[in-house]
């Protein structure tokens, strides 16, 4: 997602104190992971053993409507330090956390868990690091 | 929205201790919430002083993303103790307050900000009330 | 959805030839829908016998996904008669009908399924009323 | 966006007939296209001439829920050939093209405009690929 920093590069107005590498990896990474996730959830659902999945697929789905959100609302630039911007950090972060942790227990059985994981624990971090920056 | 009650009455397994009253409420809360502030993000874009609305139109966009995924989780019923439920409520209490405060600065003057606001109060209120069950 | 109405009625400018009563419908269709199917999926993956209900989980989240983007084009006037309008109309009917076709296999036996398959079918007369009106 | 290739790879069932390489196109198109948009609205939001601007924002606006849904249902493998997939693929390839139309008419004055066609462009033609290719 290359465009992301051409983006905010080409943005006509000061964007304030922003940590603009932590923005770009923020949205970026929010995207992969609405995309991962979703496409996660569609491989579980394709395993023999779907019904030991149910879990890892509701908190798939649940982690693509937080990563969706956030990353639309980094997108914007009404101030980044607003009590919304770091409420939805907060719960994205935790969103991920709990899909990282749930997709990384079937990481050796299915590789799709694994991938998944690993876009989800960037997610996390990388809402961490952008929340820890506006403090 | 009917079909949220009915819905839930449906569901095959047991729904948890979850308050049912308050969840329906806070889903259709969430989904209304969600249309009207897109409606008002497009009326404030028909204004003729949409210069002066810019800030009322990002708020907009923004509780339109966040009720509309916290309506999707809360559709579904994974436990809803989770750590990713009370985080989205929390976002969604926080950015529809943001958004019934800024668009109550206008609704004197436009209507569809009067309709938004309260549109926006009730979802404040809806997750706060789901909140404070939780715990 | 009560406030549909109210914020077409509050819209600042001239709808123009839009048959109002299909799109308040549409509108409110499109988000029950979207609801609906979101909470449909959850329930069945709830069921026991989830192995043979893939299919109509997966059709139930493309459904989410098409209701939701037509809920909210709809939610905006820029002039309803636009090629951009109609084809996500046509998408979202078809969409609906898929779902509805899915859900009903299922209705005798899963009672979510039955009151999915009656919010898809709502939604797919709505938008072929609508696309009808616009023709 | 790396893992919607390593996603595809790791799929636990035959994924037909689709053109893979396509496929990825355009999911990461359709990821891209939902982002950059989102920032373009709200980069017209913050010119001094937002009141000429509205109708990009409304395309803009529009672009994002149709790219959103169909990233998302192309991220799920139910059939690449469903007549759900082909409306939704005609959706947005419509709806890119709108938006590179409008948006190509102000980037020579406004660069986020510039960006934006651009990735609009991209995702028209990606979804027209994907379309013929699944004739």
């Amino acid at each position: 997602m290359t465009h992301v920093q051409s983006m905010l590069d080409a943005y006509p107005k000061d964007l304030g104190n922003i940590d603009k590498a932590k923005l770009v990896e923020c949205i970026q990474a929010c995207f992969e992971c609405a995309q991962t996730c979703t496409a996660c959830a569609d491989a579980c659902l394709s395993e023999d053993m779907v019904a030991e999945l149910t879990k890892c697929i509701r908190t798939n789905l649940d982690c693509v409507d937080v990563c969706t959100a956030t990353g639309k609302i980094l997108s914007r630039h009404a101030g980044h330090d607003t009590a919304t911007t770091r409420a939805v950090l907060e719960a994205c972060r935790i969103a991920c956390k709990a899909c990282a942790d749930e997709c990384g227990q079937h990481a050796s059985m299915h590789r799709h868990c694994g991938v998944c994981a690993e876009a989800c624990r960037r997610c996390e971090a990388a809402c961490a690091d952008l929340l820890a920056s506006l403090a």
